[in-house]
């Protein structure tokens, strides 16, 4: 068998999320189905984050054991020829080393969490983005978002879910842009928490909306209790961008 | 009554263009039917730009006459409103002069063209974007579209079911950049002749694929001769960004 390495786009709107599941459609699924067209041992295809439902990727990386090697460009088109009518596609792929995973080699994570700042419903936008039609103070959700910077207790920002060991986390960049009626949140970590972006995102825009101040947001994520954490934001304008992994 | 004036997002690809037609349904009709339920006397809606079946625009403008004078936001949310379910959205609405004619009243028009240089499938932009696989040189192009902008004969790059009086237009600027795997073409002018973006950039794209040499796309150009364009782009690319009025 030979590992192979799949850079991987979705529009996570119409799946119930990156991992099998009883209810519905996954992104994984959708992949494994495409690839046992193509290798008869119908094998299992192992992704770096497990994006929940509604959530969407640019690159998303997953490891795959084939029977075969094939050349990146023909593995590509071969998967892409049988996702036809998905909402999916492999946008890179390459022979992998066999100890590659995923996972675990992974050593940072890129997300973009996009907001639509404007009162009119979406049209382009429209599941990609969470529109938010009172104004946003762009300028205090970035000096709020720098708090978060670095390594700190993340308690505040993790889902009831979250079933990593510890709530330590270290956060390598938080960007807060605007570009017309476009925000968006740019972040960065070796891992995140289950929720910790969207929980995020969800307590900076308490920030930009003028609910919360600067202190009571850190005052929140200081107390690193759940329960202080504001509404989370909706899963349509987050994107897993990239995933890096050490140089060979 | 009272001229208004609207700035609207579509997504062209669900419409047979702009214009009211009988073989579909038009982003004109569209609007009609949900301001008619604003205003018993069914008014017309002047855009001013007519764009083609699968066509997009970020910022069409148009005028409308209604019985009475509403304030710009609570115009904009009563159409939008009657627009649910559509691939439309009203950005901006005011009252305007009764001069105000969205066509004529025009001084310039922006439009992007977009094309995505990959491999493989689109995902978010599909049908809102053209895919052009082979790798494109971007700087072959630019070279290429700096000998259209000015004031020239047009007649190359405009479609045989044109109407306009005058091959002749001016165009302001004509910017070819890469960002990634997106190829921009952003264009400017005071009006343009039917299909000439799409039939400018469908020519440039043959440069860019090194099809046509340098001297090629200039003699089609200069040639002032329909059957000397290239390919002409397909719709999906397009978006109508800004159209422009004097300053009151």
């Amino acid at each position: 068998m030979t590992r192979h390495r799949l850079t991987i786009e979705y529009d996570g709107s119409r799946y119930t999320g990156w991992q099998r599941q009883a209810n519905g459609r996954s992104i994984q699924q959708a992949l494994e189905e495409a690839i046992a067209r193509l290798d008869p041992s119908a094998p299992h295809v192992a992704g770096a984050g497990r994006t929940d439902a509604g959530v969407h990727a640019r690159g998303q990386v997953a490891h795959v054991d084939l029977r075969r090697e094939w050349p990146g460009w023909r593995l590509c088109a071969a998967i892409n020829a049988h996702l036809t009518g998905e909402r999916i596609a492999v946008v890179e792929a390459a022979p992998a080393a066999a100890d590659f995973d995923a996972r675990r080699s992974a050593i940072a994570r890129h997300y973009r969490y996009v907001v639509v700042n404007r009162r009119a419903p979406l049209v382009f936008e429209s599941g990609l983005a969470w529109r938010v039609g009172k104004t946003l103070d762009v300028a205090a959700m970035r000096e709020a978002a720098e708090v978060l910077i670095g390594r700190h207790d993340f308690s505040t920002f993790r889902d009831a879910q979250c079933q990593a060991n510890s709530p330590m986390r270290t956060l390598d960049y938080f960007a807060v842009t605007r570009e017309g009626e476009a925000v968006w949140f740019g972040v960065g970590a070796r891992s995140f928490l289950h929720r910790q972006v969207r929980s995020m995102v969800g307590s900076l825009v308490e920030v930009g909306l003028r609910k919360w101040s600067f202190a009571d947001f850190r005052a929140a994520f200081e107390a690193a209790d759940r329960s202080r954490c504001g509404p989370v934001a909706p899963p349509d304008g987050l994107f897993l961008l990239r995933v890096d992994y050490p140089e060979k």
